[in-house]
């Protein structure tokens, strides 16, 4: 890829998608995860590109959640993997939770690829590749899971899943946390707890927050950040577009 | 790819994705073809996946532009030619436009695919490959174009064009139509004739349709476009967020 300039106005977000290509590139992210980014992009630029108050307190309430959990386990896919590989294996141990692969275009290779990434960010125990469980409620390869992990878990964190597998963690009885940019997601809507920020922002902040001490309603919070991203687009409207905005590439 | 089971809910979308995922792995489409995908999804799901009033008006606006047009040029990037190419093609038939295939990411391996790919479809002529002109202002890779096409053209039809180019045309003193999902893009604000609306859909309804008659302010219908999303968004919240709609995928 060509370098960007630390000048360039959108470096962080042009930055971010480098990382993704290169995670393409060594087998850890799929290319569906590509498209998938693009419209996290979208959704980011909605909210600003930064932590708006709805999703701090979403991650905040979150933190107290994991933090009370007996089996708390993350799992990570080829974008997180690709993203934030550091910071989720930092976020986990912060946590004492587990690390759990779960692909939903799963192929053994990327399992590996994406476990030795972890590894090499300083991660002891890697669950995933053995897939001894299934999560009743899906076709096999969407299913599959590890028993000490997903499949045994109270509290999981799944950043950027898919919605039948969210549901159907639920269906489990399991709390279920999710990092996702888009607040229309099933995976928001279905979830306990929605934090709609970027991975890159909302993991390192977990490490530094205060859990949350108020009470939380996932669903009031999603509706909040709807309105948020709303008055936004209809605020660009009224200042006719003149910021350094998303261009068509 | 796995397959995606027929059951999903969002379904056509994933088959959707899928076929630029099959573009970029027969080399017709590229890599940052794919987040820019992703990122018109998201915009796409403000309008509801439907074409709307605004871009209805837009779509008519500019097919009597089109038609009206001494050498109008439609111009087929990677995107374009995975996932509307028998469509397009019947376009440039419909219009008596010329085809010219022309690439962000310029190969020539690329290029030759994508004119292979559009004759498959049944066009004749497809321009692009000769690059025997450059419009001015471009670096060379971003200039190049075919002189009886882009080059000479009154009135192109640039779907899915990146800023700095759509900027160049203008200056050539073309009149430029433009089909992009983002209506913050720098395409977006800099055409003549801005269609919001994804290609899957703009593209097949221009052969059915009546030129407009009526005046057309391309800004204001931009702002209309704004509004739509921005209330959309907001009527999402207002309804709880019911409908079956987009998910982490």
């Amino acid at each position: 890829m060509t370098e960007v300039p630390r000048s360039h106005p959108r470096y962080e977000s042009l930055k971010t998608r480098e990382r993704l290509v290169e995670g393409v590139e060594s087998g850890i992210t799929s290319k569906a995860g590509l498209i998938a980014h693009g419209r996290g992009e979208a959704f980011d630029y909605l909210l600003g590109e930064k932590t708006i108050p709805a999703a701090e307190r979403a991650e905040r309430y979150a933190l107290g959640v994991l933090k009370k959990a007996e089996n708390p386990v993350i799992s990570i896919n080829g974008n997180v993997a690709a993203l934030v590989p550091d910071e989720i294996v930092n976020l986990g141990e912060y946590l004492s939770a587990k690390l759990e692969v779960n692909l939903f275009h799963r192929t053994e290779e990327r399992l590996k690829k994406i476990e030795e990434k972890l590894r090499e960010n300083g991660a002891e125990d890697v669950l995933g590749l053995e897939a001894d469980a299934e999560i009743p409620g899906l076709d096999h390869d969407r299913a599959l899971c590890s028993k000490k992990g997903i499949y045994s878990a109270d509290v999981v964190l799944v950043p950027l899943e898919d919605g039948d597998r969210t549901k159907a963690l639920k269906e489990m009885g399991k709390t279920v946390v999710t990092i996702d940019l888009n607040p229309l997601s099933r995976t928001a809507k279905t979830a306990d707890v929605t934090i709609v920020d970027n991975v890159t922002r909302a993991v390192p902040n977990m490490i530094d927050m205060e859990p949350l001490k108020e009470e939380f309603d996932n669903e009031k919070n999603l509706s909040e950040v709807l309105d948020y991203m709303g008055e936004r687009l209809k605020g660009l409207t009224k200042n006719k577009i003149t910021e350094e905005d998303m261009d068509g590439r």
